[in-house]
């Protein structure tokens, strides 16, 4: 398939198996060049920021439980248990909006205190 | 519609109606006994407890914009952002899994930081 004969859950779940596997590369095929991250805290802005904070959480990614996907015409949902040193049980939600097959937003969900590394 | 009738996203949607406009009497009606919500940090067990922790949530409501709702036979999501005092760009997303039309477990998804009053 092509970028354009996939639905904007195909895109997604393409993308979200590649950072999830380590393909970095890979996932960024599906990222817009201006695309934004709503996440929190802080917006992340453009393709290359977006490429440091998704390699960044990627790093620390030691696996993953899926837990549900839905997707429209333009729109996709994830919602996914990332494990991590700090926790496996706190859950990720994203909501994407796709053009013309690539992420040009998502709005990310988690809580921050989860995933922070206790204080030394 | 009888609630076996509605579908997964049905009562999700009505559930929601419910607690986002006040009526946590009519939200509790999707509710079951024995739901369990995981929520950052801590899960709420039984319909009591639930019923304090929404409707704890809920006397802090300002405001709603909802973003997006899916669902198949048993599973919804939402995402949506609360408007509270603190905040009104920290989307929540829930994952809902319905048995005989009630909810029976909800997977929350949000950032305790973003949400917690600034302190004194």
């Amino acid at each position: 398939m092509t970028q354009q004969q996939m639905t904007a859950l195909d895109s997604v779940l393409e993308y979200h198996r590649c950072w999830t596997s380590g393909d970095i590369d890979g996932a960024m095929q599906y990222i817009a060049d201006d695309m934004v991250c709503k996440a929190p805290g802080a917006d992340v802005v453009g393709k290359e920021q977006y490429r440091a904070f998704l390699g960044g959480f990627a790093s620390m990614l030691t696996g993953l439980e899926d837990l549900a996907a839905f997707g429209d015409d333009d729109h996709a949902v994830l919602f996914y248990y990332p494990h991590t040193p700090q926790t496996s049980t706190s859950p990720t939600a994203e909501h994407f909006t796709i053009r013309d097959g690539k992420i040009v937003e998502t709005v990310l969900c988690f809580d921050r205190m989860s995933f922070i590394p206790p204080q030394a």
